[in-house]
């Protein structure tokens, strides 16, 4: 059985590196605080005597030897949080890995299999562009090197800031063949509170596809430049954005599209802007409509700036298919939560994950546990201490009962 | 007769203080490259012999003696410029005023009035809210101290930065008492050029308002967050963008509206925006007209930020009432430059300036150049020397007869 307070304890613990005042963290990818964040993991794994191993796109490993040596069961996850984030996501999967070691350790009980607990590199996309980076690195779907080269919005390079945290690796990604692949995570939806539900046995994980925008307008002058004469970057971007809301309801049914960046330049109130950088973030469950929605928002773009009389680029910055994990996995996670006595909702996923990652390669599941009031990368983001107990408990059952196949 | 070379050879000398790499100006107000262009300009009045003072908001005064000690002509504009300016913008009339001491000096000639160059602080408002500060300060239509305690975006207080680069001066604001006053101004708009006239005589500036917004929603996930749920600080910010147009166009008539800094916090691709912060210039050249489009966005912001479940407030960073300049100083500006055989329109300005802060005060004449496309704070502003030269010449001619009365 799961200690609550030892996990909960570490959460606070690893919460603390890169604490926002009002509450909240920041601890973007490869930042100074992520830095701090996975020393903080890395000491607590080798407390617990695991073999800690680093790969070369910083992906952490703890390794648990089994009775035998076959395949592992991984529970993962990932530290890194959005600018504005919460102390839950991504965070409690790997804490609730190590929980799951240190009860073992506790117990002395070693299962037939090896246990791993991972902790990927840039699973946000918050600052490198694409999100689940390093899990699709580890599990071949991302190139080594094309990731090494990807720059974040002000020109860092992640081999640069991987070597400068001190977390540039000597193992090769994927060097662990997993036999099946565990993440608990939080919601970060509304569905378990609104449906009064405990755990959530996540059947896939929607489509994602996101975009960036650069717009290139004429800056002139606010005050003399008449109204017909503006080729407004701002405006144009403006328009995007209202647009990107029509889409989605236009295709309705669970359709969700986001203009989270929208910046301008030079950004001044008497200027009007020669350009705009925005992003567009689109989900569907449904592929087709996903391709539906992609299609329309990009004929709405290509008609405001026509219209506006602006040029325009746009970059594919992820899209990932949506993903249905394996049938008996979720089954597992269900029976499991039944036995606990915990009521259980099979549901998909809003959000992205590293599970998705491992799906098309290995028999995969995900465990949810409630966000109160549905609210994610928000300071405010919460789950109370029985639901992750709770959550916990179905991890550590269904990855015993996995780890003596 | 101006000499166009020196006028010229100044314009681009003084434009290598903080010139932009590919052309233009960023010389930002109070900031070290303004301080350079300060520095540039003192020392060229005090070749010239000019008594030069500093005031406490920053504005430089170069002082001619007259053959008697009358109230001085007064010849001002400013040298700062937005972020991507061009070189001509306020510099050309500070210069041309330099150019008109230049051309007294080499022929030995002594006005009977006195003459002052003047450069005001801030005159754009790119860096400080309001623009046209530092004329405003001088002649009384904003108080000292309020100006003095003004932030930038980045919190930068004026009177620290007016030290640090050392100009606070010790000189009273108003300290000079004008007779009248002239600016030499490229037209920044398209009229001139389109209709192939050599000199504007300026009957007047639109009114002016500026207002900024903060909306605040609540920041949650872009992938699991359904668009019901949502309060999308950035989707109400640029609906208000999007609305601004809507208004322009519904008052018609040469109304212009401007959303020119529109942010987002914290600004990420899958993160619902908690916060925006955007500006809304708003120009006409009749109050009344000014009004309703102020009120019109009032309601459409109101009902925007209803309908999305986010709170907004909002603070005038500027607000100017239309100005009509003294009619006998416009047909003086018309007659000199007919006399010197150029094609001449009355109109008036989109733009602010500081001679608007004269108009109340003592008569006031503007005398624009083409400006060529009619582009305006942008790097590729551009107005002839010719029209340089044309221009300069009929403030020589203006301000040496009003020095005579
Ligand atoms: N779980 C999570 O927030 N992942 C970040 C990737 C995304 O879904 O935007
Ligand atoms: N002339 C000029 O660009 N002034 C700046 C103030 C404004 O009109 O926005």
């Amino acid at each position: 059985r799961i200690d609550s307070d030892r996990l909960l304890g570490r959460l606070m613990s690893l919460g603390q590196d890169g604490a926002l005042e009002g509450g909240g963290v920041c601890r973007l990818a490869l930042s100074d605080k992520d830095k701090l964040g996975r020393d903080r993991v890395v000491d607590w794994m080798k407390e617990l005597g695991l073999r800690v191993t680093i790969d070369k796109i910083g992906n952490l490993m703890g390794f648990l030897p089994g009775r035998e040596d076959l395949s592992p069961v991984v529970l993962g996850s990932h530290i890194d949080t959005v600018a504005t984030g919460g102390l839950y996501d991504g965070n409690l999967g790997v804490l609730a890995g190590l929980e799951v070691i240190s009860v073992l350790k506790d117990s002395g009980y070693v299962p037939l299999r090896p246990i791993v607990v991972a902790a990927f590199t840039n699973e946000e996309g918050a600052r490198f562009a694409p999100d689940m980076l390093g899990s699709a690195v580890d599990r071949g779907s991302l190139d080594l090197e094309t990731a090494l080269a990807i720059k974040d919005s002000d020109g860092f390079v992640i081999a640069e800031e991987l070597a400068r945290i001190g977390y540039a690796g000597e193992a090769e990604p994927g060097h662990i063949d997993p036999y099946c692949f565990f993440e608990l995570h939080v919601e970060q939806g509304p569905v378990l509170e609104e449906e009064g539900e405990q755990i959530g046995a996540v059947t896939g994980v929607q489509g994602i596809s996101w975009t960036e925008y650069v717009i290139e307008g004429i800056s002139n002058h606010a005050g003399t430049t008449p109204m017909r004469l503006r080729h407004d970057a701002g405006f144009a971007a403006a328009s995007v954005a209202v647009a990107a809301r029509k889409v989605a309801e236009e295709i309705g049914d669970g359709q969700v599209v986001t203009v989270g960046v929208n910046e301008l330049n030079p950004n001044l109130v008497n200027v009007i802007a020669r350009s705009a950088r925005l992003t567009v973030d689109m989900r569907n469950i449904d592929e087709q409509k996903l391709q539906q929605a992609e299609k329309r928002l990009a004929e709405e773009i290509a008609a405001i700036c026509k219209a506006e009389g602006v040029r325009y680029t746009s970059r594919t910055l992820a899209r990932f298919e949506p993903v249905m994990f394996d049938q008996n996995m979720v089954d597992l996670i269900a029976d499991v939560a039944m036995e606990q006595g915990r009521s259980v909702r099979c549901m998909s996923s809003g959000a992205g994950h590293d599970a998705q990652m491992f799906a098309p390669v290995c028999p995969t599941a995900m465990v949810f546990v409630p966000s109160q009031g549905g609210i994610s990368h928000n300071i405010e983001e919460y789950t109370s201490p029985e639901d992750i107990k709770a959550g916990a408990n179905v991890l550590l059952q269904a990855a015993l009962t996995k780890a003596e196949e």
